[in-house]
């Protein structure tokens, strides 16, 4: 590994120095930048005036994403593993399209090319890893997956019955025309989302509906219940003492404990 | 009982053993295939295309669960007690009307038919009771059930007085046409689904509506509040050691306990 | 006081005994069965077909709170106490109207009458008080209340600003048509209920809307957190011994605590 | 500083005094009348009849509010850093567009002076600072920024591929037309607002957007989570002891503590 190489490591993928943070700071912006300027120029009007300089500002920040994507390659230690890590096939992905723009010259596929450009959102995700708080919401949403899984799987069966109900009392004149769609029906009230493109128009309908939104809300107040226990120990967790009982090795002790809570010893505050 | 009916039992009944479990597996598979058939077939664009295929794939579910129903009768020792069970009936239930089809040909109980047929899904839920994160959800909605109950009824009268008030004021040409009518609205809003088929088109309703909304919010705070905390007590109870103490036999020690909190005997950690 | 009126008050205003339990809920039956033959009675299509019927039952109920009401009047030991008492005059209120659509034969003052006989409603209420977990809502909703109002109060400046540049960035054309209009939306939007009667139409106004979106839910998040701490206190004290320790009268001991928590004094456990 | 100046400072500038208490209610009700006749003259009917009305009390109020401003910058010790505050620049904002609206009598620019004189709402925020419930919730609501702007952050780029994914699969002719508004859509979907504005059409799309809801609403947990338990901290933290350990300075003791819990030193209660 050369000085270069090592510098340049430094640079790009280490987050503590200086530099680095300072790398990472314009990566972010020109990330967001450049998903900004796909977004926008999806949007027909803008599209129409300004199409020069989307394609320009795209051309920009593809030739700058290979440049970084083949300095990560230079300077990483195990080329391969970067090669095809997570990371490292998303950042492949993100400068392809456009280079295969050239050859595909279809207007049809654009649209698809475009929303391939957009996977370099998930780059920001690796930069905001070493962010301390957001590594109090992953405990907090890992420990809630199980319950929340078992909980989503709960629901289906009665989304499922509530949605038949509804499809045979309301029918296919008032726009339940399938069980699916009542099912759709059913999610959209539940979740009180509420759109309103479906709605039930008799009376016994909507007597079930009102039903069906009360105990939804109820049900519904799950989650948040279950995040907001998990989130709670994983934030008294992250503050607790992180001290651990020289003489029985227990951790987790309260901020202020000067004394081991199970076998009394006294701890060394720093 | 013969050695098949013992062995028949343990595969069908029990999910400890490793054959037992995937028997479950399978059944889960199968009937999530079957109650998908079931909702496609309600689809009308589907049904015109694929009528022969969902047909028969509904005859090849019915034979399987006919098969298994009667297995469940044979290796099962209290036979009546099986039958005339919650889920001896579900199982029936959910084999009998595609026989019933072939003897009332009318397409007008089609509906109906295939609405039985998706009390299938409930057998999932037989399935569902060993996983251990549903028995804590289940414990905090049974303990928060008393508790919203008294708040569904509280919540009543104030639908009662805000739809009856609406009705006055917005009257039958906003769309608020009868004092049910106007209650469904209540419940739309005040659970926040908000779909919109009704709403205040005075700038008196709508600013009582706003107001409404606003409680509304806060009072529907409540079922939240109440699941959370039982979810919490809940979650911490089935984290707690599970422990007795054997000088005075308290239970529910905290999880890194080693003395009973009520009278100081050493409890003996496993 | 008459042995009469000491056994009919007994029946009346006691719920303790097993004859007074037993009025309660016939009582509760009846209020509710009026209510809901007034909400019926409003819808048009049941008016026309029923109309005898209803004006039937609702003379049969208005005769048997009558009976009820002068009943109470006899018993009650300060009748004028209980005459002018809120509960007093609900009862009065509730069989008024139909005595008044004797004189008043006027078709228009029908709905205004039909109202304030569900004020009946509110004698639900009453019945309501002697339920245990509907104290535990009641302390958590008390003790929330200061908090919730200080939050409305800070919310309504937001409501102010946010309605006001929506007014001025969407305009009169999009349905902003003023700005208490579109203060209104501003609640329909931030309470989550989303009716889109209206719905911003301009790009910068959807940016906007989006920001107000998310920020509102946060926000919002607030009386759900306020009713959550307070209600998990009010349950955590009910919960709790009712011990007073017989040394230092300290109370609220935990559920299983056998001695003081002040002064280590042994608690007498009953 | 003159024996008026500090008097009027007093009547002013201070909440303790019982005229400050009295001055400052008056305030406030002159305030929120100021901005409700400038709310109600932007609705066209009423503009039209209560124009000389509106004109008049508007006058009144901009005399009123000169008045004030100019005592507060007579009576202020140092009176440039009370010009050049926020509430300084927000008392003068208050005033100038009237006089403003004298010299420009343009009609369109009207609706802007309109929304200008609106921030004198901003004032009633100064007054509410000395509520103590306020004090609760700001400290709640700055304990979870940071945790808030980290989930907000993560949520965009989740926002961006699923608008991205239902701007492939529904497509314009369903009202997704670009990107930016399907990240509307997805926005108004994931906080369960749901207008209905813009609704998937496809079974897909349906299904999708049925995915989004049900992971949206366990996503948007995470909010009410945070506020709850620094909600929670900042109550608990504003209920204990404020009773300082006479030995070890420790604070934060259990309301009914008597012994510091760190040193066991007792603690002088009040």
């Amino acid at each position: 590994m050369t000085k270069l190489q090592s510098r340049l490591y430094d640079l790009i993928f280490e987050a503590e120095t200086r530099d680095g943070r300072r790398f990472d700071l314009i990566l972010i912006a020109v990330i967001v930048s450049s998903v900004v300027v796909v977004a926008l120029d999806s949007v027909a009007s803008l599209n129409e005036s300004y199409s020069m300089l989307f394609l320009g500002l795209e051309w920009l920040f593809t030739v700058a994403f290979t440049i970084e994507y083949l300095t990560r390659i230079y300077c990483f230690p195990k080329r391969w593993k970067y090669i095809f890590s997570f990371y490292g096939i998303i950042d492949l992905l993100s400068i392809l399209p456009t280079y295969m723009s050239l050859i595909f010259v279809g207007t049809h596929s654009f649209a698809v090319i475009r929303a391939i450009r957009l996977l370099r959102v998930f780059r920001i995700l690796k930069l905001a890893q070493f962010v301390s708080q957001q590594q109090i919401l992953s405990q907090a949403l890992r420990d809630s997956r199980a319950k929340i899984t078992v909980f989503i799987l709960a629901i289906l069966p009665i989304v499922l019955i509530v949605g038949t109900i509804m499809y045979l009392v309301e029918g296919e004149t008032n726009g339940f025309t399938s069980i699916p769609r009542s099912m759709y029906w059913a999610i959209v009230t539940m979740t009180t989302v509420g759109y309103g493109d479906i709605a039930p128009q008799t009376i016994f309908g909507q007597f079930l509906a009102s039903i069906v939104m009360v105990l939804g809300y109820g049900i519904l107040a799950v989650p948040t219940g279950i995040v907001s226990v998990h989130l709670s120990h994983a934030i008294l967790k992250s503050q607790s003492n992180t001290e651990t009982c020289p003489s029985c090795a227990l951790e987790g002790h309260a901020d202020d404990a000067s004394f081991c809570r199970r076998c009394g010893s006294p701890l060394e505050l720093a």
